[in-house]
């Protein structure tokens, strides 16, 4: 028996409702709250209404209702219409093959806070990369903004989810052009984890652009789907997308959005979530800022000019203290070493000697008084960008560098 | 009997008091909510404390209260320092000489708001300008900020003010380098009224360059101070001045102020007043936005990025119909034409025939199609600055132009 059914029926048939029906379709969300997945999937595949026990008939509005039960048949037929389509296994072990994981809402590292969605919370997550999803979001900010960032916006979004990242924060985004990369970067100059939230595929590379950036997050952090891998992204996917963007993290900040744009969808989604709710001012003579003041001035979004402010915000909520523990089963949660906002002690400190070579030609490269800039770095070292990220990440995560304003300096014994 | 006299003896004891006392002493202010101005000044020239009727003592604490007693007389010697100084008749003569009148709390043209100040409201206002300083107020916007303004400061108080001005309100600001110059000169170019609250003698050129600029604003609006003409500014005078500017209006815009700003101490008296308080946010990149981004953030300021969103903020307050009357004796408050949010009807716009020959020429430089600017118009014109501002608020006021994005346009008849 192939690992794949070591899962169980209930996350193969999460895994298939991801392939069947839209995230957050009211009439999937319903039904999952009353019957197993499994349940639903068959029903499904035999054309029917699953069998509802009778004391969860109420929670479906079912007992007196054929309208209701109309409904629910009809999302049925349609659901049924991408059968055909459904991989045998639903494309668990090709995922696996390809490094990508699914993570259910009995998983113990489910981040409990997809729950607030309640009926609209996603089925399953589509994972790339190795890092610890629930870990990754128990000190959170989802960061996201326009398309078309000005020089203004996507220098806020890089330098602020850097110090984000510097202090152990993971930063949330959609993997956008503009603002959303900005903040993916900003945060991998760090060696912080970053979160990137598709609205298609964890595969399939949109914006194309983006495949080496997909790739270098899901090295160091995390690129998650609700939709199954291969799935082209779509308008409306989106928007859909944006909810869980705001739903993962413990706040919200827009860096820059313009009067219509997207960016302000997820920020609505954290106010009705009752998360709090941030926005970078910019020059009112910028239309990609106008969206920020208006959500600041009508919204009652705060506003926000650093990661400290962010931090304070959101520190209430943030700190694992007083976040609820895992459900059972899950690992203590332990602070990886490229998540840890303290400098690690001296003793901790791995000698030089033990450095890939990689990170040995990176750490000569630094200057010995001063600080220097990543490209300098990259250039000095010889290595590619990607290459000079996650030996400053490792680095500084070991104590041998640390970020300063002027890019990445030795510290001090 | 020179017309001073006709003042009476209270108004010129008031003048006399602005030369004796700096403003807002608080045993000044003491003194005068139990006694006479006349008999104020009488006890200061004879050296002791005025007689206070027994059924006012208690205000003064002065019943059983020795340390009190010996404070007011150690406040009556200090005032008297002065006395070598003050001109006969308390330089009312001189003054209306050179266009300077005086004005009383006692007056029904004097702006009740100022009252709020309570025992620290000026004790009179010295006024330059034939403006009526009580109509100016009734819908106003006190608008500070940095001297160090950047050009997007200057842009954005200039763009409001002038905004303001074209919708009726009056600006109030400090006659500074920088954004209160910009917020003066933005209302100077729609015609509109416009209040410079200066911190020393209101024929007092502070600071030099600006000497015609207050000149242009005396003949269309108010150049105003709390002390006498000929006093020289001082720095603690104008953090008192401050006081001023946020309690003769609606409320308070500050537009750029650095973390240290002077014109946070402004925005700190209008929140005391309990006055809206607003600000205009700019780039986190500029130190200039810092202070408005702090007040926005940790003292609730608004965030407004235009000068629809501050009339929105005041108008509940601003609104003639929500104002009180003014005391007795007042003229009913008429709309000149200068300040007419609403362009004039066709049958009240007078003749081009009626024209002075400069408003003739500036209305003849203006573009047959389109726009404007106002530097442009007065290069066609043939005419300075000055008078071009004079002419395009007449003409817009007269309803021939009007004021649009681009600068001034013909009116379509």
């Amino acid at each position: 028996m192939s690992p794949v059914w070591r899962l169980g029926p209930q996350v193969l048939a999460r895994a298939a409702l991801t392939y069947l029906a839209e995230p957050a379709d009211p009439a999937l969300g319903a039904l999952l709250e009353v019957c197993e997945p499994a349940e639903v999937l068959a029903a499904i595949k035999a054309g029917t209404l699953p069998a509802i026990k009778a004391d969860a008939l109420l929670a479906t509005d079912l007992t007196d209702n054929p309208a209701r039960r109309r409904a629910l048949q009809a999302a049925v037929n349609r659901w049924r219409l991408r059968l055909p389509w459904l991989p045998d296994d639903a494309g668990l072990a090709a995922a696996r093959r390809d490094g990508i994981r699914l993570i259910c809402p009995a998983d113990p590292r489910w981040p409990g806070r997809l729950d607030e969605l309640g009926p609209v919370r996603p089925y399953a997550l589509w994972l790339r990369g190795q890092a610890d999803l629930y870990e990754a979001c128990l000190r959170s900010v989802s960061m996201v903004g326009s398309r078309a960032a000005t020089g203004y916006g996507a220098h806020m979004a890089g330098e602020i989810a850097a110090d984000l990242g510097e202090r152990g924060w993971t930063v949330v985004s959609g993997g956008a052009y503009g603002i959303d990369a900005a903040a993916h970067r900003g945060a991998l100059v760090t060696g912080a984890v970053t979160i990137a939230v598709l609205a298609c595929g964890v595969d399939y590379p949109y914006p194309a652009g983006h495949a080496d950036l997909f790739a270098t997050i899901a090295e160091h952090g995390l690129v998650i789907s609700e939709w199954p891998p291969g799935r082209q992204p779509a308008r409306l996917r989106f928007l859909v997308r944006n909810r869980t963007i705001a739903a993962l993290s413990c706040g919200t900040v827009i860096v820059e959005a313009g009067e219509r744009s997207g960016a302000l969808n997820t920020a609505r989604h954290a106010a009705q979530l009752g998360k709090p709710l941030m926005a970078v001012p910019g020059p009112v003579t910028s239309a990609q800022s106008a969206g920020c003041h208006r959500i600041i001035r009508e919204w009652g979004a705060t506003c926000v000019t650093s990661a400290d402010h962010i931090i304070e915000m959101l520190s209430p909520l943030g700190t694992p203290e007083t976040l609820p523990a895992p459900a059972t089963g899950a690992p203590t949660a332990t602070v990886l070493p490229s998540r840890n906002p303290q400098p690690a002690t001296a003793d901790a400190t791995p000698s030089r000697d033990e450095l890939d070579a990689d990170s040995a030609r990176v750490l000569d490269a630094l200057p010995a008084r001063g600080a220097a800039g990543t490209s300098t770095i990259a250039a000095e070292a010889g290595v590619d960008l990607d290459t000079v990220l996650r030996c400053l990440g490792m680095l500084a995560g070991s104590g041998f560098i640390e970020r300063c304003d002027r890019g990445w300096r030795l510290r001090k014994p």
